[in-house]
């Protein structure tokens, strides 16, 4: 049987679970591929301390040029992450005509127009199936099974730190910086924990996926992101007793000729799939012009969960090499007109407000009518605080809206806030239309 | 750009999905795989009613063979259905190097070890994604994302009449038949609803599941299948109260050396993924020994989701005739020794009993103590009925059981049955195992 040579750069978590899958299942892979698969060589800075895998002799090298370079090594597999080194290596091996696999979100989010386009020139593959979802292969699901559907929208679940967090708060009551700490003792948040709950790594993703669907490359500072920082847990409150979960939702959609692209933590009702997803999972709701809308769900990150999906795209590599072509999935469009970016003049959304409204006669007129001349219409209206106002005079007040324009919104809560009917600038989240 | 000439054999509903699908999106599959998709020939006994889709002058002919032996036609897509003139006409295909694209569930599940053998000696790519789960791309996430995964287990909610019978019965306390009567009306039911509600369709697409994720074919004689006809509402409201839902559920599970593949009512606990999916959708939940838990959810049938995944097929073999190399995704297993079916004595689950007890002391301790003799232990019992017993002296009791082996438990109640100390045999219905 042939053999194919993977080479990998970073032999950390997910390359030892890469090692070891490749092991474990290696009779049921070349049973199902008709190639054998074999780990050749792996790079790292570190080669002495033990991953709980074992390695042949030969095979660790602190030199990851020489991987490359391998005449044994067939496909590059790079999990350095990072845009420095990881974005130089994988340049240079498909500047030698070797396929390559990543899980690199922020290296594609950010470089992914060079990469693709040496990928293209040099007629080499490049997959990146664990950069979006972890052990969700959603990445393939996008480039091959939906491939006949002109996306309509995609919203995704995307990063299980903050679903974790947001799950806790809700079902426990707590504050956001109690359950970030936990989170943080017990491992499933980073000490620095900035690129996950602010947005961050849910917004690599959301490009990927822009990408995928739309074909076109969005630059990431022009991306409105939002985290869950600044989320109160008396919302998240609000919301489940009103009938909704606050999500952390990366929204991918067409808005007529333009493409909506976001981040923010967005109230989901409690009857739709993406309200089940709860603790580290994942999921993602693709709505196709054919299929209608479809989900997937699993392990957002995680050794073996990576590990599943990046192997799965080893042996895409390997079922090309058994007839000597690349498959090469396109992602960016080439013939057709890209779309644009949406602005945010074009985005519109219902609304989720909390508002402190002053406790005396005429403040709920008041602030609904400086709604209503911004064009926001109300669908509904609940005064929250059953014993009337708080120490400082205000009570919360709980309004939905219907869809309206973003920037009318934003209107009206300025000039709510400059009114003086209510204590701070009200709270505003999105609700996800159905 | 390369052409590819596809022929249609069977110009139904589906059909002209694809056929629509094909049209409407052919800039963006062009731009999307390099190759340009035109249907070439469609073959139907009826080619004069009118499908909503426009067909050049030529396209249209009554003679299947005749679209098979064209030149211009390089893969043939067969949605004729059943196992008559559909098995004949693929094996032609497959005879005459043509790679096939087919939706057809029962002819695979019942000849697909011959089919796949041929396509195999043939060396011609065979391409069934819309066989199983509609427009959920499931065949292929088992082919190819997962294919670094050993399967540990598969539970697929995966007929659409079901689910929509299940969730009026919870939603609406409907009995069985009211609800039946009701789809028929709607169509989302059958005239003949045998297929569907009696759980062959379901176990048809459990073979499939079995064959991508086991590697071998399993006989239909051999499984146990059943359905949701004898369902009584009391038991979706008992399960309900319990915090389950029932659903009709294909379950495809290594047990040690053996494959536990049957299809039956489950209950489902509310939080779980699988309970979330209401109405006509479908979803498969699949873990694998590295992935874990992934579920796949979306429109199970219907034209435009199962058009969506036909043409993803299509678009796949497309690819690989552009470079001229069939990719040849294996199923079955060849090299690997085939696991054998779970035998009866071999399958375990928890239980949800319902038994009518006659109303007198001593009754709950004597069928308790049958249940204790054999084995099965007890988790939790409830007595159903406020007021006491019915006219005829019996009151409904509700038991659930810790996992163990059916063989015990229906010998129990046997025991039970025969005792007196029930009016009817006991209602058994199995629970998920998390």
């Amino acid at each position: 049987m042939k053999q194919i040579g993977v080479g990998l750069l970073g032999f950390g978590t997910v390359g030892a679970g890469v090692v070891d899958g490749l092991q474990r299942n290696r009779a049921l892979l070349s049973d199902r591929l008709g190639v054998d698969i074999v780990m050749r060589r792996i790079a790292d800075l570190d080669i002495t301390t033990s991953r709980g895998v074992t390695v042949a002799p030969g095979v660790l090298t602190t030199d990851s040029q020489a991987v490359i370079a391998d005449p044994g090594v067939d496909i590059v597999v790079e999990l350095i992450g990072g845009t420095g080194a990881a974005r130089k290596l994988m340049m240079a091996a498909l500047e030698a005509g070797k396929p390559v696999v990543t899980a690199n979100k922020k290296l594609l989010a950010e470089h992914g127009e060079e990469i693709f386009a040496l990928a293209h020139k040099r007629n080499v593959d490049i997959y990146f199936g664990a950069s979006v979802g972890g052990g969700i292969p959603i990445v393939r699901v996008l480039r091959e099974g939906l491939v006949g559907n002109a996306v309509v929208r995609i919203h995704g679940i995307l990063n299980g730190t903050c679903n974790y967090i947001l799950t806790r708060m809700e079902r426990e009551g707590l504050p956001f910086d109690e359950v970030l700490a936990e989170a943080q003792r017990l491992g499933y948040a980073e000490a620095d924990p900035a690129l996950d709950i602010d947005g961050f790594d849910t917004a690599h993703k959301a490009a990927i996926l822009t990408l995928l669907s739309y074909g076109f490359h969005v630059p990431m500072d022009s991306l409105p992101i939002e985290g869950i920082r600044g989320l109160d847990g008396v919302d998240v409150q609000y919301a489940r007793e009103l009938g909704y979960r606050i999500k952390l939702l990366a929204t991918v959609a067409r808005v007529g000729n333009a493409v909506e692209v976001r981040v923010g933590p967005t109230l989901v009702p409690l009857h739709h799939m993406l309200a089940s997803v709860a603790g580290v999972f994942n999921a993602v709701m693709v709505r196709g012009d054919m299929s209608g809308d479809t989900l997937y769900y699993g392990r957002g990150a995680g050794r073996e969960p990576t590990a599943s999906t990046v192997i799965g795209d080893i042996a895409d590599i390997a079922r090309n090499l058994r007839t000597n072509q690349p498959r090469h999935v396109r992602t960016a469009q080439t013939a057709l007109e890209k779309p644009r970016l949406c602005t945010a003049e074009e985005m519109r959304s219902a609304f989720y407000l909390r508002l402190m409204v002053k406790d005396q006669a005429g403040s709920l007129g008041r602030f609904t009518s400086i709604l209503g001349k911004h064009g926001v219409s109300i669908a509904a209206v609940m005064q929250k605080a059953a014993n009337g106002a708080g120490a400082d005079g205000f009570v919360p007040v709980v309004a939905l809206t219907h869809s309206t324009p973003e920037a009318s919104l934003n209107a009206a809560l300025d000039e709510i806030t400059a009114s003086g009917v209510v204590s701070t600038r009200p709270v505003s989240l999105r609700m996800l239309e159905e």
